[in-house]
């Protein structure tokens, strides 16, 4: 039983904490039973796994949680590289919010073959808010990186009020659906050399723009539909 | 210039971050640029606005402010109450994330003209999160509150794996999608008593159910498609 905040283990635990950690040592950590169950069903081995009251006092694995006290499990695990493929997947560019991240994760999960790809200023997949918000899909179907230039099929720009609305969009073959961040959309130089450009239809007189975790996952879904009912 | 962190307008902001005070008052904070001319641009007139360097120290400003420092403008405007009607609304039952209920507000003004209508146990959704979640469309396109059983029109229930497919919902008439919390979903009531039971299809691999807000852009994005190309 650790009985100090001291422990190598808890050390590890905090410092994977910082971005710069978890990218040396390649670890994401999964905090609370829900994370830690996702993580063992898609079979990964738990580099460390503590348990309140069994192998860690409650206090001391609390304190090196951001989910605070009645923290009852954190696990620790090898970060995986999600493999290009799949008719359908999502690409995304400077999407900073690990929020947003985690919930397209998600999505992709249910209603796409293909992983999320990760372009440049993404924030990053295994920070605990964006697993957090994967719900665990992190560890099933783990992201990718990948350069615009390298995805495969074809490419669909997504962007407010351009192209082609979403359902007319008449492709075969494998799909990657392109995302930018909510305020700068996506580089110009994606927008024009993706193969079709495209758009969700909104209400002229609602916001500015969809949250980029929804616009993926109507666009994805949109692609399902298509298939199913060709 | 407000120099003392005991001035009463300051009190009034602090006091405004619990959600008995905001309901007692009816008022809610706008944090931000973005959102204080969100309000404005809705027509809102405000009850406060204090300008950082202006009206107030920015230290003091950023004190009461949950985006802290940097925090450059506040306003404090009344709450407003939508109003039940058009063709496309969007019913809440316990969907306990303020995030969740402000990514809704947002996605239900570019793709409905109703409103979003708050049932029971939905988190608050002029708090600081749901307000920012929304990105100020719950100050143009303000949330309803009404009983499932006073619903106008016909209600889609919308429950995993449950019904038909959403793309195969025929209805004429005004429609509205419910959803309940993650966890929970839509009580057995409301489930048994809709006017059409539905789902997203998804995966059979994939997670035990897609984030709310998700799903209730996917029905509304699928509703209007319906509409466009009936």
């Amino acid at each position: 039983m650790i009985t100090s905040k001291d422990n190598d283990q808890l050390k590890t635990i905090r410092k994977l904490a910082q971005r710069k950690h978890r990218d040396r040592a390649g670890l994401v950590v999964a905090e609370g039973e829900d994370l830690v169950d996702a993580a063992l069903e898609a079979g990964l081995e738990p580099e460390l796994l503590l348990r309140a009251g069994e192998d860690v006092e409650p206090d001391l694995l609390a304190g090196v949680s951001t989910l605070g006290s009645g923290t009852r499990v954190i696990g620790v695990f090898k970060q995986r590289d999600g493999v290009l493929g799949g008719e359908l997947s999502v690409y995304l560019h400077g999407v900073h919010d690990p929020g947003n991240v985690g919930t397209i994760i998600r999505s992709a999960h249910a209603l796409a073959d293909g992983p999320v790809i990760l372009g440049p200023d993404c924030a990053d997949p295994w920070s605990p808010k964006a697993v957090r918000a994967s719900m665990g899909s992190a560890f099933a179907r783990p992201p990718a990186r990948a350069a615009f230039a390298d995805l495969p099929g074809t490419t669909i720009a997504l962007e407010r009020g351009a192209g082609v609305a979403l359902a007319e969009v008449q492709i075969d073959g494998p799909v990657v659906v392109c995302l930018g961040g909510e305020r700068e959309g996506l580089p110009e130089t994606i927008a024009n050399t993706a193969g079709v450009l495209a758009h969700i239809p909104v209400r002229d007189d609602g916001p500015d723009s969809l949250n980029v975790a929804t616009a993926a996952a109507v666009a994805l879904y949109e692609r399902n539909r298509m298939a199913r009912y060709a």
